[in-house]
Formats: structure tokens, C-alpha cells, sequence
């Protein structure tokens, strides 16, 4: 059965029932807007995936897709010390694309969110025709009466820390890039059985991230002074960090390598943890007084904003290398970039 | 210059440059998320605009896209009897797009705030890559502590009414296939600037509607039992209402016609009124003891729900009749639907 023959009508019934709501809606979808309960002050962002330069449909299926649109948006709500609320999802496909990928998709929007964000549901959405699959999802928190906490605050002397799997999700792109697309970058899915059986732990990273999203909570409680989520690359968004306040940040390869050189029982390469994006984990900046949260590593130190650049290893210049997605070169005729991870 | 030759951070500093902000944002655009001050209660929408279904650059230009985008998502806003306070938005275009094209586009989307929403600005967003040019908006709005107007609650005997243009943006669809679009349907720019010259009010309100956007909270301050915007046609937006509240509405041709038969000079027939979408205009129920409000015109009456039917026009049985983005049947390979009106 495909949209086309169902109908917006009939689509629609289907994808809302796979949600289970959100507790702060007082009025979920099915009207003009959701209605949202917030005692204050609240935290919103949004975020596009598109079929091509964000996924291929060869090798995410509905499911993993619908829960990578949730957490990529979740963890941009973790990273301002907010608690998230609400998801809306806008998603348009091509006429002929089978319903059960849309009801797949709320699948995994819904089990996302009752994973990683317990309390925070989809409370509406837009259905609507597209030549490839898209999805943009705007994500809502409630900062329970704190500050936010913005990426330019970090100071001299403070800690840069880490929480969540680095590089892994890289690393899940470059093996899909090398035993799932042919010669010309196109995606195909018969080895992803064999991939799934070898490699599950970057597989995972990378079709269905799981970030630590109640640690951006707890990053704001424990005072982190800067914060944001790593989607990009650490070494770009670092420098995106660093340029918001002024400061340089240096990291340390021998702390970055002890507590991530290998997760899940895989090796991780130093290349990968400073290159590779998509981890959507959260990197934040604590006055080197207090005791880190759990969860969160030591990987560097902030230091003095230097003359020309804002990001050392271990003391030497470093230069951010990750994802553009105008400008990278894109390696089949519809496939999308790889980030430059090489593992 | 065009978006993969600028890169995406040039991209953003120059879209980010034409927006002014909104009232109730105490961070803006630039961190993971935007901060919003809100005392209570928000409502919030999500709209997808993607070229070829939903609009034609051979049609819309920039910065009319952008203000369209706004006008529906406030008008979302608007029928919950809602403030709006903020726009996020998703866009993602082909390598090759103008950076103009999304200059223009933020130019829109910061008019129609300052114009229709005062107060509302866009607050963040989201920039990516798509075959075609793809733009998804949410919108907030804060109740004020107000209860919000909902689909379901009208009654049996209450007054049905309309504010706004009506009938008038599905003229200009129809006026805009029969001048500017070849014979299969494939929409041209070369007649635009004489229909311009001719019939400047239906293309206004086809490629920029201006809703009545204040009128929502209005609404909800005289008591308005029910409301929603008019997006896919009166008809088919009647027919939701009254399915929602279990009751069917029965329009009045001669009050219809009265009120919104000749609008802007622009003589307007009953089947643009009924089965024209896209004006965006306010549908609401009133309770029948009430003035209605300024900008408000009574066009029907709400009646107990009949036997198979919910919609009549005096008294007889009417078939809804508009837009559904899978199953209309398009007039070229990558053009739109046309609704279905005839003027």
C-alpha cells in the first residue's frame, strides 16, 4: 500500500496511532497547533533530514530513521540544560513510498523518545509530497526554571569534557561507504546483514545514535559553563565553541584516547574521534574546580583564544575537519558525503 | 553566487542577517537551541513548503515564498486563539540555488512577522541540502493564559464565520495554470509581469496571503466555541470542524455570497468560496446570543450532525471538495495540483 493509493487521510490515521504522546501536552495532534504546558522559560530547535545527503533508505531503515531524526534533535535540546518536551515532525515523501516506511518511521520517533527523553512524545506534525524522502523535526524543552547554557561561556582554565560514544558514528559511515556502495557511492543493502552480524556497535552509532540525553541536565546542574552537541565533527564544533567565547580549546590526545580509544569493544583511532560527526554527544566546558558528572571525560582543557587558531592537540595547531554539507564533494550522483573520517 | 560556492556558514551569516528577532526570545539564533520567555500554556505547528507540489519558483519569488511560509504557520497559531511568538525554520536546497533565493526567502518570512505577527521573529533553523527547494516552519504561539480554541467544540445553533480573503488565493492558482504554466501543466515566468499588471489581488493572495493573524486571539476573547484556518478549502476545513465538534454546519449562499462575493474588486463565486484553498483565512463558531467580532461574517449555521453527511449548503448535501497532497492527480511531471476551483 503506498501514500499515493491511501490518501492523506488514511496516512495520517496510520502514523499518528504509533504515538504515544508527551506529558506536558494538554492537546495532542489532530488540531490547528498542540497545546504545551511550560512553567517557564522554554528551549527549541529544528533540524532537516533529507534522503541523499543525510541517509539513504539502502541502509536506514524506517525505524532507525525515525529514531535518529528524535535523537539528533533531542541532543540539541540536552545541550542547553533542558529537559525535552515535545517533538513535531514535518516529513514528505514521493507518492509511491509504502506506508509502512512512514509507520516505521513513527516507530522509531516514538521509541526514541521514550528511551532517551522519557516523558517527551511527538505532539504534531505536517504530512506532505516530496521527490525523495524528508523529514524536519523541531524539538522543545523545558529549562524547570534554569539558565540555559549557551556555547559562549567557556573561560581559560576550565575543563573541556565529553559524554556519549565519539567517533563511532564516523566510523559506522566509512564501513557503510566501503562494503555498501558501489564503485560510484551509490548505496545498496546486501551486505547490511553481514554488516549487522560483524560490526553492530558503529552500525548502530551511526543508523540509530543513542546520545546521553538526561546528562545535559545534569552538565547544567553540575555548572557546566558551555555546551553544545557534537554533530558535525568534535574538532568543528569545538572550534564553533571556542569562537562563541572567545577562547581557544586545547584537547589532550592522552585523554582522549584513555577514555575513548575504544568503546563497545572497538577501537576507536584518535582521527576518528576529532573527525568523525554524527556521535551527537555533548561537549561541554566545567570550571576545573568541581568534580566532573558522571558520564562525562575529561578530553582537554580551555586555554587563551591563540593568535590564528582556537584548536590545539596536545599543544600544536589543529584545523577542524568534518561536514559542510554545500560545499563537500558528494560521491555518487545522489549519494550523499561522507564526513573525511578514515578509520 | 550560489550556496555551494558560499559554503554553509556564509550561507547562514547572510540569511541570519535579514532576520529582526522576536520579542520573546531571549537567545536567537546561533546556539543549539533558541530561549524563548513564555508565562504559561504555548501552542505549536509545523508547515513544509517543497517545491513542485507546493509552490513554483517560476511563480513565487524569494521573498514571497518566505512571507507565505510565515502567513500559514502563523495563521496555525492564530486559529487556536494563540499570540505566535516564533518561527523556526528547516531549508534545504540544491547545490546550485542562489544565495539570493534564501536572502529573499528570510526577507519574507521577517516582513510577514513584522506585518502580520508583530512581536514574532524568526528565532533558529536549520540549513541542508535537497533536490529541490524544501522549507519546513514551526510556529509557537503563547495562549496568555488564555484556553485554547479547538476543532471540537462547536455547538448546535451557534453562528459559523469567516475572516479573511476567501476563495481569492485559489483564483490565483487557477488564473496562474491558465496563463503561466504550458500545456502539461509546467509553470513558466513569462506572463507574470502582465498578470501582475492585470489581476494584482488574486496573485497577491495566492503568492502571499496576508491572514488576519490578530483576529485569532479576538476570537477566543468573544468566546468563539470552535476554530481553525481555511488551508486545503472551506469545504473540506468545514467538513473537519464539524466531524471534530459531532455536529454538521450549513452554509448560507446568500450570506456567502453578501459578504465575500465581491472582494477587493474581484467578483468571487461560490465554488472558489467552497472548494479555493490557501487563503488562510479564520473559520470559527460563535455562539448565536454574540456580536460577532470585527473581521468577522456569518456564512453559516452549525446543525445537528445529519444522517451521512456533515456539510450542507441551504440545507442540501455538499461535497467537500480541495486538496490532498497523495491522491490528486498532478498536471505535469514535477507540477503541482491544481485545487479543484473553477472561477
Amino acid at each position: 500500500m503506498t501514500v499515493g493509493a491511501l490518501g492523506e487521510r488514511g496516512v495520517l490515521a496510520r502514523v499518528l496511532a504509533r504515538f504515544t504522546g508527551a506529558e506536558a501536552a494538554s492537546v495532542g495532534p489532530g488540531d490547528d497547533c498542540a497545546v504545551m504546558r511550560h512553567s517557564g522559560d522554554i528551549v527549541v530547535t529544528t533540524d532537516t533530514m533529507i534522503e541523499g545527503p543525510d541517509f539513504r533508505l539502502a541502509w536506514h531503515d524506517g525505524f532507525e530513521l525515525g529514531w535518529k531524526l528524535a535523537a539528533t534533535n533531542l541532543s540539541d535540546v540536552a545541550a542547553m540544560g533542558a529537559r525535552p518536551t515535545a517533538l513535531t515532525v514535518a516529513l514528505a515523501v514521493p507518492h509511491d513510498t509504502p506506508v509502512v516506511l512512514l509507520e516505521r518511521i513513527a516507530e522509531g520517533l516514538d521509541a526514541a523518545c521514550r528511551a532517551l527523553a522519557p516523558g517527551c512524545g511527538v505532539v504534531g506534525g505536517d504530512l506532505g509530497r516530496a521527490p525523495v524522502v524528508t523529514a524536519a523535526v523541531t524539538a522543545i524543552g523545558d529549562l524547570d526554571g534554569r539558565a540555559p547554557v549557551l556555547r559562549g561561556g567557556a573561560c581559560p582554565g576550565d575543563v573541556v569534557a565529553y559524554a556519549g560514544e565519539l567517533g563511532l558514528a564516523g566510523l559506522g559511515l566509512s564501513l557503510l561507504f566501503a562494503e555498501a556502495a558501489d564503485g560510484d557511492g551509490i548505496a545498496h543493502d546486501r551486505a547490511l546483514p553481514r554488516l549487522w552480524a560483524t560490526h553492530p556497535e558503529v552500525l548502530a552509532a551511526q543508523l540509530a545514535p543513542a546520545p546521553p540525553i538526561p546528562l545535559g541536565v545534569v552538565a547544567a546542574q553540575f555548572g557546566a559553563t558551555a555546551m553544545m552537541d557534537v554533530s558535525d565533527s568534535l574538532s568543528i564544533d569545538a572550534e564553533r565553541l571556542a569562537r562563541a567565547s572567545g577562547v581557544g580549546i586545547d584537547f589532550s590526545a592522552e585523554h582522549l584516547l584513555a577514555s575513548f580509544g575504544e568503546q563497545q569493544g572497538v577501537p576507536v583511532p584518535l582521527t576518528a574521534m576529532l573527525t568523525g560527526g554524527e556521535d551527537h554527544g555533548l561537549l561541554a566546558t566545567f570550571p576545573a574546580a568541581i568534580e566532573l558528572p558522571s558520564g562525562f571525560h575529561r578530553i582537554g582543557a580551555v586555554v587563551p583564544s591563540g593568535a590564528g587558531t582556537s584548536l590545539r592537540l596536545d599543544g600544536e595547531a589543529l584545523t577542524a575537519q568534518g561536514w559542510d554539507p554545500y560545499t563537500v564533494r558528494l560521491p555518487g550522483a545522489d549519494a550523499p558525503s561522507a564526513s573525511t573520517v578514515v578509520p
